[in-house]
């Protein structure tokens, strides 16, 4: 994944990122997220939310009460200025696997999209494979 | 959401993504991922899978059973050569929100990643608020 490419700062990113919601840094998790470009996110179960205000206002709420989240097994998918990075969330007993894009800008890598959503049950029970919905 | 950016290819490739899902067209869901980048796929509930193999084998897998799945409300986020489409998708009464990522490419845009999970329920209920994880 990511080729070429270093992937360090998307992956410092993406760490800073858990950082910033695992401590209830709502400065942190603010500067995390581009000014420049559209941004958006999908928070696990929830419809999704379009433009700052919207995604920053639920941070807002979220970090009141900061999750214990930690972050595993990222990988880099890079895209030029864009990079794309899965990881699997780990909260208590809940695994969830979350999509987190990031766009290149003069002050570095910065949030552009969050989607996170639980995994329902071992990867590895092969019997749910026909239960897939797509 | 796409600025100055015409959104209508973008827009098309998605509908053609969940023309092939829901009519169980292998050969045009094959066409419409990225035989040139990095791929990989979230389907709801389950683990990410990286990779075209990988990616590819869940479709086959998937589309001998077809979902009825239509995609509505779809927005775009455009990143040059990279474009972040958001929709709703419904299958009878299931409400799934998906993060749909295409890349430009000599042939036009290409999916390189697909995330979908389930609403767990309705948008306008004020009463979840709290129970948003993060």
């Amino acid at each position: 994944m990511g080729g070429g490419t270093a992937t360090a700062p998307m992956l410092a990113a993406n760490r800073a990122f858990y950082r910033a919601l695992s401590s209830g840094d709502l400065p942190a998790m603010d500067r995390l997220w581009s000014r420049e470009r559209p941004v958006s996110c999908i928070h696990p179960g929830r419809p999704a939310l379009s433009g700052r205000d919207a995604v920053m206002a639920s941070w807002r709420s979220i970090l009141t009460r900061p999750p214990a989240i930690s972050a595993e097994n990222p990988s880099v998918a890079a895209h030029g200025d864009i990079a794309v990075v899965l990881c699997v969330e780990r909260a208590g007993t809940a695994v969830m696997t979350a999509t987190n894009i990031f766009a290149r800008s003069a002050e570095g890598w910065k949030m552009v999209h969050h989607h996170a959503g639980p995994v329902a049950r071992p990867p590895s029970a092969p019997a749910d494979k026909s239960r897939t919905m797509h």
